[in-house]
């Protein structure tokens, strides 16, 4: 597709989750972070920043159904879904984000708005109430909550090995220069209440710094934790190209137990992903071209 | 003080909080530091692991009413006491985390609990549910609130500049050479229900990594988590001496506009500590020496 001019230095890169992924889903999976994508896109054509085409693309993979954040998001071990998302600026790396959010449909702009204030994590009811001085409405939590993840959650507490595909996420470099990532998930089927994994820690889950890369991780969330996999990627740019820089990090993951994928774009527009899992949603564009994927082989 | 022969290569620093302290408290913050950090090196001499002696030493500073953690803790805004805590172990860094606790004596030790877990981080009501499972029992949130504190909120709710002092942490070099760290606080005086600082985040609050060092943060969270300047000063270690490891993060957390201290410990043995506040009450030993201080002259 045909670039004008300012769009030459734009890039992003979309992704839905990494895991194992019912093979029946593929379809509009990878049709859905493709929209994601290009949302993100238009958003940066006509002006937006890297830091609100990222948060566009999250919000669109919150209101899907089919993705495990937002609305249809995991249930943990009472049957209720409870949120995490992060958003991370590479400007001044400021940083916003909640955990273990239960009455939001977009966590995701619930962290934009932490990132706007004094504080970069508020957890729980407080993160609710800030919702509520902010204008985003209460959500009954019930609306939260698909018959798909309900069938999910079942199976899990039955014993039974479940589909596994976690967080969303998006990174994007504007035609200012400036890098942001962005994520949102419902966490592990079935957890524990309260339990919080890498997506709103910063370096963990997401990272993003000016003049380097940005970064967002997906998969099991301790061990991206441990290893600050995000920030272990876009600090590898400094020695290494960005599909070197992300595997690095996933090889340190993996070093300590688990798995997943990660995304990236570098300073100059160059984007990056790889994974550890079977499947991992993922598109993405830059001058470079673009794409989609969810298996071993390109998808589009 | 002589040490024997398994004891050369040991290596404790304890921090009470950096911030602007009340004179009339310095010698007993200094006094209450310095028992911590015999307490750990008593562990570490015996056997205990660098883990354990961190977590001895927070503990200790936790039942203390004069610091910033367990009973004493500062009052959010609706007058009761949310605390965080972690400690993290350079070996496979195994970290652990609570945040947002409202009946836990001791957060250190559930931060202990859950870094045996599978999980890194617990938040709020499903923390203080996995601190029952595991045999931790549950206090009455007014046995966290001391006259003092209530006293410092009141000021703050009228506007008064309140003392600043958060945060207590340890960094410790065990006899095998394992490196480990460990924090706790209330947080800000009169802060946003569910707040969470610096503390329970990996590489921002507390970092350890085998072979290279241990280090945990003081002061203005939100600034050390965009930093991540536990991760930072340890890092720095692969080219700077323990001191300038800890400058270089200190700077980049001023750079992004706070102010705090950190305290650091290499594998080698060599402690660090600064700050770029008026105070922190910080007491060390190591095979080079031992002291305390909390202004900018040696106190002992």
């Amino acid at each position: 597709m045909a670039l004008v001019e300012h769009e030459r230095s734009l890039a992003v890169v979309v992704h839905g989750g990494a895991g194992r992924v019912d093979p029946a889903t593929w379809d509009d999976r990878v049709a859905a972070v493709v929209r994601a994508r290009d949302a993100a896109w238009s958003r940066l054509a006509s002006g937006a920043s890297a830091l609100e085409a990222a948060v566009e693309a999250v919000r669109r993979l919150e209101d899907d159904p089919l993705f495990n954040a937002g609305v249809g998001a995991a249930l943990n071990r009472e049957g209720f879904a409870e949120l995490d998302a992060a958003v991370m600026d590479g400007e001044e790396r400021a940083f916003g984000a909640v955990a273990a959010v239960r009455d939001v449909r977009n966590p995701v702009e619930l962290a934009l708005e932490v990132l706007r204030s004094e504080h970069v994590l508020l957890a729980g009811e407080g993160a609710s109430r800030f919702a509520r001085e902010r204008g985003i409405p209460a959500c009954d939590p019930r609306e939260l909550v698909t018959e798909r993840q309900r069938e999910r959650w079942r199976r899990a507490r039955r014993g039974e090995a479940a589909e596994r595909s976690g967080t969303v996420g998006a990174v994007v470099l504007d035609a200012a220069g400036r890098l942001a990532a962005a994520s949102s998930t419902g966490g592990m089927v079935d957890q524990r209440v309260g339990r919080v994994g890498d997506t709103p820690l910063p370096g963990a889950g997401v990272y993003a710094e000016a003049g380097l890369g940005a970064a967002t991780a997906t998969g099991h969330g301790e061990y991206f934790a441990r290893a600050l996999a995000s920030w272990r990627a876009v600090l590898a740019l400094r020695e290494r190209d960005p599909d070197e820089a992300v595997r690095h990090a996933l090889n340190e993951v993996e070093r300590l137990g688990g798995r997943g994928g990660l995304i990236l774009v570098d300073a100059r527009g160059r984007t990056a992903w790889a994974k550890t899992t079977p499947e991992m949603s993922v598109a993405w564009r830059s001058a470079e071209g673009e794409g989609a994927q969810i298996g071993d082989e390109a998808w589009v």
